[in-house]
């Protein structure tokens, strides 16, 4: 019943969108099945590929019509099963990639509008050549796209000075459950008309419609930038740092890493061709960059300062690069050192510090054998928060008598501390219980009234979010 | 029977709040009844003013299990009537007055934690001697509190550096209709945990709860700024000398505002002790304030260029507040010249130029004898559109006659250019018709969803925006 159902639908779907549009051999779906870490498996009889934003609606009301749920993918890049559709195979396919153009670019007024199935790094790209940026970058660029980024509100590294994609956003079109098209495209500064759906939909997941479209914040390109590998004894030290820099940058620092000796120590060990920056060691880490002109001069002027043991400013661009390399690997590194549970949490950053020294400790202490640490964006107070199996242990095993509970341990700290158990991950498939179990029954009642507001047939990436 | 519920709850009120929290005398009721344009009237028993986040949760389960609706008030400065309440007094006032405390204010971490009592201009005072600044305000700063500010995303001189409200607002704490309390305070740069509830209720009027404090982003204090008059002949000469200067200046302006030339000859007429910035007339004026270090000298070397016919820049700060207001006094001046429609409305910035010209013309073509012009933030895409009455009719005849119609065509022309008939006042009862005219429906049954999955009992400032 179902199956005929789909069937149906896809035979529609072929007469809406052309056959060109509909992906129906097991071999080209499988791939999008999975999530990219391969911890989601889903099925899905066909994937819908529309090429415009008419053609989508038209899709989505067909499938509310019949009451088939659609899970939209961009890159599927998702680190919580975001994009992963169901496995019983009720749901199918919604892809944005036809949908690749960017409509427009403008860099006297510093917009771009970009569909999306538009890959990161082609907007990138395409900014560039404007003489502009667009000011969000990750791990995932090559494959992560404009209308995942705007449905996970993605954060990276330069947060810190531009904020996570809901600053960036400036309009979103979409197509709404019913298969209404939601135009808020138009880069309106100021616009007072009632509830703000663009908002409401930066950050949904695709659970409250299909994100087609955005207007997005573009910014000068960079004149000059400088990196520092920096080496101090605590995490209070280094949010110290951040702050005395802060007073006297003028806005100019764009990321504010930190690390534990011990990640350093996992790169050195496992990725080829790095080099420690610094000859000394230290207990831990900071990477920062610093743009404007005279970049380098001005970062070294800046660590004139008791605060630090010890830092190096990058030479050149290639040396800049190399440090980035260093941070960029953390987690490839950690991977190659056993089974570990990772959590990408945030607290008020003033906070950070403590937590990062007093959390890992708890944890170690309650699980004994496990290590635990935390590295990643301490500007923004969010790090990634990894327990370490003890050496040898069998992984799955290990995850389901031990890891599991580690984890809920985490989150509860964090929650403790007044923080976010998902702090630019989103919540997806795998944090939906930990999400129920640790918010006020009020908060997660009034999100599932804004989900069945506007889905009431739950057809939105059902079994997400909420 | 309706008034019999109304007192019971008065009786309640008293006893979960204390009497000082209940107002019920009518002459210290009446100033609250009306806008403070004197446009809408409304009846209402009692004033509560709870003095604490449980207490206004205590209200609000009260009135929610009465089924009676509050009126959420701060400074009672709203434009459009947003805080007036039903003329059939079904409904009580809820005043946020006695929750005026400065929770926090850490100038390290550039964060200020204000209740929603808090008048603006106190708030600009305790940042500033913090060394910090909040770096929005309006003409109504020593009445308009932060949670009407965050309840309607107030805009204000600054939005062109800074933006609204909601790009200030870091959290909010809010009472929902069910009366539970949403936490939203904790200042986490990132936190991707479902629909973003602070979101929504930024700008929703008080619709979906009721916005008791608020976590605001604070700003370095001024070092030095400097205030230009520039003469030009045309807005479309104005957009390229902001954007001339944008691309040479590193976000350094921090207003840009224009007014036709009849606007400086009302406010010299009407406003004693004003005098005209330049000895030439010009057909367009331009008001640019610009800081930092060395402001005069940076902003007159921005002024070198063919695009402007004069200028001159503040010498001391007594000339930079005497340009500021000529530039504050418009309204005023305006008003003293006649009747006069006035609409808040933007467009996209580059198509404003064009907008300003065309649509006055097209208003008084249509309205022979009436007089169009616009005035404003220009950088932001937000002018205030007058249209005035011809010399000696009768006002209140003349709003009804022709004044009306003429507002729907410029709400019409605002709605073909892309526009919002809101950009910074709301819509509270003023514009929900044109609200409802000029919207998709499927707008509107989406914003109506929201606010029945929310406020199902509809008990949250009824009769405004939805």
């Amino acid at each position: 019943m179902v199956e005929q159902t789909i069937n149906s639908i896809i035979a529609a779907a072929k007469e809406l969108i052309g056959s060109r549009g509909v992906v129906e051999d097991a071999n080209d779906i499988a791939p999008w099945l999975t999530d990219w870490r391969g911890r989601f498996h889903g099925k899905a009889a066909a994937i819908l590929a529309p090429a415009n934003t008419g053609e989508v609606a038209a899709i989505v009301a067909l499938c509310a019509h019949h009451g088939v749920p659609l899970v939209p993918q961009g890159g599927n890049t998702s680190m919580v099963g975001g994009a992963t559709p169901p496995a019983d195979g009720s749901a199918l396919i919604l892809s944005l990639r036809r949908m690749n153009h960017i409509r427009a670019l403008d860099p006297a007024a510093n917009i771009a509008v970009a569909e999306a199935g538009v890959i990161l790094s082609a907007l990138h790209d395409a900014a560039v050549a404007q003489g502009r940026r667009f000011p969000l970058s990750l791990g995932a660029k090559g494959s992560a796209t404009i209308g995942g980024l705007v449905s996970t509100n993605a954060g990276g590294t330069q947060v810190l000075r531009f904020g996570t994609m809901r600053s960036l956003v400036l309009g979103v079109e979409a197509v709404l459950p019913d298969g209404s098209i939601h135009d808020g495209l138009a880069a309106l500064k100021k616009d007072n008309r009632g509830y703000d759906l663009d908002q409401l939909l930066i950050g949904a997941e695709g659970t409250l419609g299909i994100v087609t479209a955005a207007t997005l914040r573009l910014v000068p390109a960079i004149i000059d930038r400088a990196v520092a590998w920096v080496g101090v004894d605590h995490p209070a030290t280094a949010l110290k740092l951040l702050r005395y820099m802060e007073s006297r940058s003028d806005n100019r620092i764009e990321s504010f890493e930190i690390l534990p000796a011990e990640s350093l120590h996992a790169v050195l060990t496992h990725i080829p061709g790095t080099r420690a920056p610094l000859n000394r060691s230290h207990r831990w880490h900071i990477l920062i960059e610093y743009v404007g002109e005279g970049a380098a001069e001005a970062l070294a002027g800046l660590l004139q300062t008791d605060l630090i043991e010890d830092a190096t400013v990058s030479a050149n661009e290639a040396q800049a690069e190399a440090f980035w390399r260093i941070r960029d690997s953390i987690s490839e590194a950690e991977r190659a050192t056993g089974p570990a549970m990772q959590h990408d949490i945030s607290v008020p950053v003033d906070s950070m510090p403590a937590f990062m020294i007093d959390a890992a400790r708890a944890v170690e202490v309650a699980f004994p054998g496990v290590h635990a640490s935390a590295f990643g964006h301490l500007g923004d107070g969010n790090v990634h928060f990894h327990v370490r199996a003890p050496a040898g242990v069998d992984g799955p095993r290990w995850r389901a008598e031990v890891g599991e509970a580690a984890s809920h341990m985490v989150h509860d700290l964090v929650t403790k501390a007044g923080g976010s158990i998902s702090a630019e991950h989103g919540i997806g498939q795998m944090k939906r219980d930990e999400l129920i179990r640790l918010s006020p029954p009020a908060r997660i009642a009034t999100l599932r009234a804004i989900k069945n507001a506007l889905d009431p047939l739950n057809i939105m990436n059902p079994g997400k979010l909420v």
